[in-house]
């Protein structure tokens, strides 16, 4: 008899374990259910269609129709998992018609992922407060610009607040974007190098109010205006940027154990407390790779590496993830802007002891035409002297530098080998010393 | 009395090395001595001046007279040294007007670089056969330009061979690059990645002939044509791009050994076997870091790195240069190219056994407008299953990629921690699956 593989989810995590999982068993009969009406499309890419330089919604789904036949899988779509019966070894579920099935496994990946949230905000049950986290919200938030809105507020100044608020900007509107921390992108940058990034959106005409949480919606029935630090802001479009909050109750209520970080509990297999039972994505806990901490980086890069894990090991193979460092970059305008491994205020949290370098180059040799500044800080464990972080923003070539430096941290790279490190250059590439390298230098100056 | 450090050659290694001299010890006599009027300038820029990308020669001077000094350095420029005494522990020299003068060191770097090479062949005591190596050459070539040359012949296709090439093609002159291998870059890369550069540049318009040395130099004086592989090829712009050969002369003479690349042999301290003399650049042997073996790679980057070490050293501090690893990068038209470590072939020589993966892939999420190609070329020791080279092409983010494969290679990354190596993702600006991951799960394949 077959393996039966189910898939709870079926977005980056649960379609490369599903991928994954039919590379490892050629028979095994793989389910994917997702209360979702599409499949396999790319979140990250959502906000660039709102901003236009994606012409449609369409073109983010990345796994065409074609591609659940080429590989055998059966995918339930605008399904909803009600019951995961760990005994019995099934999930029970609902369709839109209201159809319901007991659905057996041998193997079960839950990939439930993560629901924007918006916290418990005097009047937040009032109409026209906008996610942007599915493919029908931004189909939304676009409908809402084309009916006439002219001006936005966006709360919550994240990686996915930001990227909004440009695109709505990019569309006409004139933006607000609200954040109760006092910088933009707190879980990405230390606060120096979000100074720089807030002075960039601000000088393109994005009005930022730092340090001032929502405290209340306006309006009667549909949100008009909100109150944050005190100040009425009225606008047409309300974006709810404040963060997600990962799919567990399913989890938790078939008995399977959430970590201190309050999602899916897994080890290195990304087997959960339950037999057979996996845990991948923006609903799985797993390890700092500098911390050696359980965290959760609810990214797609880390969804699709657990993914390809689940995957194998459901279907009866062998594979370990070996942990996350939240790499992670993003383009804004033409400012594009990186990081991997603990920030100094991360660092800081986790008591480890940290020296910085920073340098700010070019991306080109200073004498050719069009180099585009570059600023690299560097986070640096004292007492070994390893690398455990890098934030780096720039006009160009941010993405690579910072997996550059994800893989000597990944490899325990000191900072003395660093400032050594052997690198390429040629003038219209790059500076004859690479600026990763000058900021080692930096860095190992404040040790000596 | 204060230290007397001499420098003999004054562009990248040599300039350096005066720097982190002066770093080191605030009150040494820095004396530079170089045969060429200008000091200082970057010789990879030159392509892109006759190319039309930098506006003019002079931009490429990179340390301007009033760094000099700042810096508190004596510049002699136009000046040869014409002995180096290790027992008295001074060199001998004549500048432009004849007079002599004998200066005295505590510490020699001997920074004498390479010059450009052409091999015996016929006729080439003719006229008109010109190098692209000094500010000189270049704006003879360009002068050439300017005076109505139509036709070329570059002679090599190595990495000065093939950017001028481009530069004289971006010029508007018909472009023949006669190559004696049978493909183009040989040092640089394999034969399956250079196929692909010859191909683009073919359609770009550039003839390129490899497998055919130059035969015979035709022309009364001047130089009218070649004869290569038996084919007379006529043209109004000769250039000598075979390679060039290091200036070891006044060291041989001086009794500095040379190693088995014929190159002043060096420690790690960038010594020579005599005592407080040192060899940094173009000149200098240097250990690779795959090998262990001696190398030579006349690099700009290595050139500054070893020169940093020398000038510490030089000045009574300590600094140890830990080998190369030939990290380089090019742009061609809108292709950039890239290696770091060995090649497939170069592997081979060393009796390394490898395997390989290769993968095509996207600059940017698919769907993302503008992505442009890819392409991966990991080289793996079998055994230890460590990477060890890759050579990548692409319409952008090829520098940093390299780099990043540079960090692996030095911390002895296996290919199999590269396919589990956390990156960062955003659909402007890469795939979600890393194309240099992907490549190492190609490489993995073939070793399961």
């Amino acid at each position: 008899m077959p393996r039966r593989i189910v898939i709870i989810g079926a977005h980056a995590a649960g379609l490369d374990a599903a991928s994954a999982a039919r590379k490892t068993d050629r028979t095994a009969e793989i389910t994917l259910i997702t209360e979702e009406k599409h499949a396999g499309y790319s979140r990250c890419g959502l906000p660039f269609v709102i901003g236009g330089q994606i012409p449609s919604f369409n073109d983010l789904i990345v796994f065409p129709q074609s591609y659940y036949q080429m590989m055998k899988l059966t995918l339930k779509t605008e399904t909803k998992v009600t019951k995961i019966d760990t005994g019995k070894k099934a999930v029970e579920t609902v369709d839109k018609t209201g159809k319901t099935e007991e659905i057996p496994y041998d193997s079960l990946i839950i990939a439930t992922g993560a629901s924007a949230f918006t916290p418990p905000i005097k009047g937040r049950e009032k109409q026209g407060i906008l996610p942007l986290r599915t493919l029908e919200d931004g189909e939304k938030i676009d409908q809402a610009i084309k009916n006439g809105a002219k001006t936005a507020v966006v709360m919550g100044a994240g990686l996915i607040g930001l990227e909004t608020a440009v695109a709505l900007q990019e569309r006409g509107l004139q933006v607000t974007v609200v954040e109760m921390l006092p910088q933009v992108l707190p879980a990405m940058l230390d606060a120096d190098m979000a100074k720089i990034v807030q002075e960039m959106l601000q000088q393109k005409g994005i009005n930022i109010l730092v340090g001032k949480a929502v405290e209340e919606f306006l309006g009667t029935e549909k949100v008009t205006g909100i109150v944050a630090g005190g100040e009425q802001i009225n606008a047409d479009l309300f974006i709810s940027a404040f963060g997600v909050r990962a799919n567990t109750q399913l989890a938790v209520d078939a008995g399977i154990a959430l970590g201190e970080t309050r999602t899916i509990k897994t080890n290195a297999r990304m087997e959960t407390n339950i037999k057979d039972v996996y845990a991948v994505g923006d609903c799985a806990e797993s390890t700092h790779i500098v911390t050696q901490k359980p965290t959760v980086q609810q990214l797609g890069t880390v969804a699709v590496r657990q993914g390809k894990v689940a995957g194998i090991n459901a279907a009866g193979g062998y594979a370990l993830f070996t942990g996350v460092l939240g790499s992670a970059v993003t383009q804004l305008y033409d400012t594009q802007v990186g990081v991997t491994g603990l920030t100094e205020a991360a660092a800081q949290r986790a008591r480890i002891e940290t020296v910085t370098g920073t340098i700010t180059s070019k991306t080109k040799a200073h004498y050719y035409p069009g180099a585009k500044p570059i600023k690299v800080k560097l986070v640096v464990e004292k007492e070994l002297q390893r690398i455990i972080g890098a934030q780096i923003m720039g006009g160009e070539e941010v993405t690579q530098r910072i997996n550059a430096v994800s893989f000597a941290i990944q490899k325990q790279m000191t900072i003395r080998e660093l400032a050594k490190a052997d690198t390429a250059y040629a003038p219209p590439l790059c500076e004859t010393w690479e600026p990763i390298v000058l900021a080692a230098e930096m860095a190992l100056m404040k040790l000596r």
